[in-house]
């Protein structure tokens, strides 16, 4: 049977209905009412039915940024649609007679990537996902870990540096400071401003008026000197903290999502090659991979969708 | 029916009759025979053999310190025994009719606090061990994460501070070298050196020939301002820590273990209070218990039985 996913993103809300192998069978996408709860509860049971017309369909899954209980049921906090403490499962139950889930987004697309992408031979794996932030997510012995409260898995919020960078969590230190795409763009213009193998990314800077995304992905494409400098630094910081994390977790694998990890191996080989500088124990004990997730723009509906099968195949087992 | 523990430490070796309920039925106990692993093995088939008899046992589990295989068979590496990639379980089996399973000492030791502890209540824990190092374990909806290659949980390198203090894991700034016993020492010794809140401590390690463990236990029951720093500084580092833990694990109860934890809430006030400080997002998702390990002493034996027979009654299955 097949299961429908739901990604509520900051710009656009993506569904999909799709089958237990992970197909996107069919797809829907509307602009996020930002801001407004209610249109955003709205669009989400309109997509659920829409989906859902003529087809079989055991359970829903729901995918946002922000922390979800253990449960798969209230949010605690979802920045992008200014909730507290909202009871959503039961909000949707009220208004579908189906099984419905919700999932943190990070842990959505983690999930995926174990069962349908570039984890899926391994029992183990660790996801960053490296977009504007840092998301992470955490599978383990083939189940995902949710943690006591089900916020577990928040991996951008692993502290790499005493007294660091302010973090928007408010702490100070944290991993999205030094491994996120925005760190990239900080570091990318300090670069710039500093002249030598920044200069190339100065004149480019100036030309578009800023240091985009686009513009540093073009420059990684010529193989710019300052704009590879700039991501290896950003990769030694998210090998050393892989290395912290293996301490921890112990992953066979680590995946590397979001817009970022489109730079491949120019990202990996820094990762690496700082993981390596800084294992514990190194040469004691194996070591796992580091590969680029699969599945990108799909990732969140798919995870969804599977998880809420998964939770609806289990219920009074 | 009953299993067996046995946990081999860098001093003594401890062996125990236990009960399905975790309660220690009879124990034995002998000095290791370091740097003899043929000798070391011998006096373990010896333990198990005479803690066996006469008695229905189900399984023996071994606990150690070092790098043990996800099967619970081999050791990859083991300090206290020189091994390397040592076949431990099958050359055990060879000598002894039952089951026979290995374990890390740290791991072994959070299980019993997770079964018949601190912990006993509560379904996702973190345990760290502060004794010279510092060792850990995690359970995860009531499972014991062992990680994809078996070594999960060493979180005594989690790393605190980037080209930090050299670790004897070879890497820098892992938290052992901020946060446990051998580091409370050096902070000790060097508050003592600074004079001021550090004079009577100066005193006491002139009278003593050194700040040892002993000394420190006396002046912190005195409550000396200069020992209490001390601790204080320790527990800030490893409230830090947590605070990155629990970005990662999201458990429900951190418990502290070791040595140094019989100092109780003068060593989990500043854990608290640091812990709170660098808490990523706080206020928007529940906090965890700070407790002090109940089982201390038995920890090792206990949680390396229970291991074992849950091993044994589960093959097959």
């Amino acid at each position: 049977m097949h299961s429908i996913g739901i990604d509520i993103g900051g710009t656009k809300i993506a569904g999909a209905l799709v089958s237990d192998d992970g197909e996107i069978l069919s797809e829907l996408r509307a602009p996020t009412p930002a801001g407004d709860p209610a249109a955003i509860t709205d669009l989400v049971v309109n997509m659920i039915e829409q989906l859902r017309e003529g087809q079989s369909v055991i359970a829903a899954g729901v995918a946002a940024a922000g922390f979800i209980d253990a449960a798969q049921s209230t949010v605690y906090y979802a920045p992008n649609i200014n909730w507290r403490n909202e009871p959503f499962r039961e909000r949707l139950r009220e208004r579908l007679d189906i099984d419905v889930t919700i999932d943190n987004d990070a842990n959505a697309a983690g999930w995926a990537e174990f069962r349908f992408g570039a984890a899926r031979h391994v029992s183990d794996m660790t996801m960053l996902t490296i977009g504007t932030g840092v998301g992470g997510a955490i599978v383990a012995e083939n189940r995902l870990l949710r943690g006591g409260f089900g916020t577990a898995g928040e991996l951008g919020h692993l502290r790499v540096v005493p007294d660091g960078l302010l973090c928007g969590c408010g702490a100070r230190g944290c991993i999205e400071q030094y491994g996120s795409g925005r760190a990239l763009l900080r570091m990318a213009n300090e670069i710039a401003d500093a002249g030598g193998i920044g200069l190339q990314m100065a004149v480019e800077r100036e030309r578009a008026g800023a240091l985009t995304g686009e513009v540093l992905a073009r420059l990684l494409i010529d193989r710019d000197a300052g704009a590879l400098h700039a991501l290896r630094q950003l990769g030694r910081w998210l090998g050393q903290a892989c290395a912290s994390l293996s301490a921890v977790l112990d992953p066979e694998m680590f995946v590397f999502g979001g817009g970022v990890s489109i730079a491949g191996d120019l990202l990996l080989d820094p990762v690496r090659e700082a993981y390596r500088d800084h294992l514990p124990a190194r040469g004691y004990h194996p070591e796992p991979q580091f590969v680029v997730a699969e599945l990108v723009n799909n990732a969140g509906v798919v995870g969804a969708a599977d998880l809420a099968r998964i939770h609806a195949s289990t219920i009074g087992r």
